[in-house]
């Protein structure tokens, strides 16, 4: 083994904090049982945990499971009965989820990035970098932009010019901006996430599709995820827009001029066509797509795979192609596989009825 | 804030060009109204232009937004009847797409990248750099890959060796291509893609999947646009070709040895598995799959999410799964929501005739 | 032309090795015919093969174009009736795609990479690089990674701190592995892949969605195949596993905390959301969607395009949305396209028995 500099005694970096079920129960804002004073470090799942961590169980399918952990401490649903082994305590929480939200962080702290610009970095003529920036090795950062005061651009994230990066963002290794990108305030974009590539438009003459430039931005607001390998095309004219909050899970395609409201939820390798809207709140399910041109209402929810073909109205749940409202589809999906027995029975009909037999069934 | 040379006052790089009404008539051979000498510096959408912008409506259900449009200018199409607004000219064009892809460039020139090799690059031995070509910072070229004149390499773009880059063609930030991966003038390749990665191809012995090495080539002939994050497989014996003026939107797959026609659209991740042939001006609709050792006739259609998985005819237009004629298609799956419905009415014909209820209705 | 170093006469790189009918029946296990002294070089589809090349009939569809190869040689399946063209020699083989994945690494030898670590590479404190390992240009490898002997790192990879890569496993250019991901011994990760990216996980609170910290790993055992753009989540608590010899296709998305088994084939675009276990010799075809929290039995089936929302028992094979056995869904699917004829001869028949005319269909 050829080696550079020293060997880590294990690939965790740093040492692990420590919090009892006390200190637990008042970060979550639960009520601790059991002892108080029981320390963990790090949580894992209900059947890895061994004393020293913290699990939790949120779904109740999983409570059958309790009395086998070897978990010191755990997070329960408030309201569920449940008994925790011996040498188990616990912490009730509203929430375990949100409740993992908050601890996580605490016990599993991710080491900062090291602030500066990394001398394989490569960075523009006008470009700005915040207090506390930290711009990974063989970054590119075109002429003009500005990246906001503790961000964090990752090895090999490519930036064009005049892009503006939020305080708080964080590119993660090898995303794409092309030019004039804008990264609201604390939004985290995946690995290979391409914002602001060319929407896909073009005009047919003489025999071929002529390229129509695309000159609008892609502009995400503050909170936003963008997950790995997703895209989001600039606008032609005017921008695409992802609203403050949002979450975007990994492949998915947003087309060029596409306004994705706030706190919506799109699920992996969902496709938006170009100029949809999308209102606050929707949920897109996996491998959902979507016209272009379409209006999906607020709180709307797409079901997985569905194909959207026109308007969703606000609150409605649809799935299915084309996406019918989702008690309709489900009842029409359920009929289609009555249909074969019911060829059969259409077939005995005719026969007392009109005294003919059908061949075709 | 940490500064590196100079702010620049907007990040617009250099001064926007100036048209006048006349002359938008005279590049797009349309028919100017309105005020001749009015001037415009930019392309907006008709909500969001002011007096300085030119907009455009193709699509008649915007007509009804035009009088309320403040741009100077619109382009609209010949044969509609429309008022503009007072204070805004117009310039009647045959389609205003195309109309567009030619305004677009003159009102919105593209900063060409800086000539020459970027000190960051890494050239391998034997390669030839094209006069005016452009290769970014952190370019990888492999041995003897040959950069047409004009071509631009962008930032972190890696070529393995022996590949071929036609005269102007682009690769933005971040795409790959494998050995011996051709890319025809002036195509545009979008960044992330991967062109020439291994195709699938395993021969199943002795209980698992032996790889069977690919050793064919990815070839894209001139005027090609691949889309951010789409993979283009090398042939695993012979070659993978994407035809001229073909335009391949994101996310897209191309399995090993698929030849794509010419002028050909594929929209956002459509999949093509291995050894299809997609016939010239065929159209491939959103998340549409296809399945292998297939043909596509010439301009054949294949709606959005259709799961393609037989021959489709010259000119045809298919949908759904598995894949049939449009019309039929669309008939049947109107007749599937009918099904609730119709199960009922057969129950009441069998009361009506057998005097018998059926309970799994 | 600006031009570095020698031109290359061919992009080719060495000489192409040369294999006796003899040699190639011997390495196969095959038995040879006609000319076991016949040499040939390289490997090429049926119709394009000249006398120098070694071409291959799997399938026997193709047995028909026999007759017009220029081919050299040829592999054929051992049982075919087959007789070759005037100058074409055979080697009969048991299974031609075993036999391929044979020869083709003799007559096709791919070039290694230089050993050794390029002097663009960055490497983080406690990097321990194994004997013979290749790690290329522009290459970042995190605090405390360690690299197996033999292993290859592509231009461009970038691996987070903690990672693990095994003995002679393949990073090709530009795949992101976030910090602790751990790739078996002989894997290969294609360009562009992400691995131990965020899982999609946030708990819903206060009006808008919060990011569950993600602290598990992604985990490659051994004889792993990732295709291009592909996305394996770590997971959020413990970890996302991709058991040894499974092979996935290019832009798969793998959920956080999925347990992929051994020997498993996952075909392109396919996404399989968290927590999901799939057995051992499964195959889930092209753009299926598996859903949340289920067990996908051992050599199960899934079909191209399917939509899977609930467990599938090992060995069944499934397809259609939602997915069902596969002979149900299709007599299923059948019976829709015959839909529209039926509503009319249940309008017959309402006619015949109750006299009235229904005016819905």
């Amino acid at each position: 083994m050829v080696e550079t500099l020293h060997h880590p005694s294990t690939p965790d970096r740093g040492t692990m904090p420590e919090l009892s079920v006390a200190e637990l129960a008042s970060v979550t804002g639960g009520e601790a049982f059991g002892d108080p004073e029981r320390l963990v470090r790090g949580v894992a799942p209900l059947d890895e945990a061994g004393p020293e961590h913290l699990s939790f169980v949120a779904n109740p399918k999983y409570f059958a499971y309790i009395h086998a952990t070897r978990a010191g401490a755990l997070l329960v649903p408030a309201g569920a009965e449940v008994s925790l082994p011996e040498g188990c305590s616990g912490v009730r929480v509203a929430d375990a989820h949100v409740a993992l939200s908050v601890v996580l962080p605490l016990l599993h702290p991710e080491p900062p990035p090291p602030p500066g610009v990394h001398p394989t970095a490569v960075l523009g003529a006008g470009v700005r970098v915040g207090e506390g920036a930290s711009v990974g090795p063989c970054a590119v950062v075109g002429d003009g932009s500005v990246l906001g005061a503790g961000c964090r651009v990752d090895a090999h994230v490519v930036l064009g010019a005049g892009c503006e990066i939020g305080e708080g963002a964080t590119l993660h290794a090898g995303c794409t901006l092309y030019d004039r990108t804008v990264v609201g305030a604390r939004s985290i974009v995946h690995s290979g996430a391409r914002l602001g590539a060319d929407g896909f438009g073009f005009a047919f003459t003489a025999g071929e599709h002529r390229k129509v430039p695309q000159v609008g931005r892609c502009v995400l607001e503050e909170d936003v995820e963008i997950g790995a390998n997703s895209t989001v095309d600039r606008g032609s004219i005017g921008d695409t827009v992802i609203g403050r909050g949002t979450k975007i899970d990994n492949l998915v395609h947003i087309g060029h001029n596409c306004r994705i409201g706030r706190h919506v939820i799109v699920v992996a390798q969902v496709g938006v066509s170009g100029s949809t809207k999308v209102g606050d709140y929707a949920v897109l399910g996996g491998q959902a797509g979507v016209g272009g041109h379409l209006t999906i209402g607020a709180r709307a929810r797409v079901g997985g795979q569905a194909g959207v073909t026109a308007d969703v109205a606000e609150g409605a749940t649809v799935s299915g192609y084309p996406a019918r409202p989702h008690r309709e589809a489900m009842r029409a999906q359920a009929a289609v596989f009555k249909l074969p027995a019911l060829l059969k029975r259409i077939g005995e009909i005719e026969r007392a009825l009109l005294g003919k037999a059908r061949t075709e069934d």
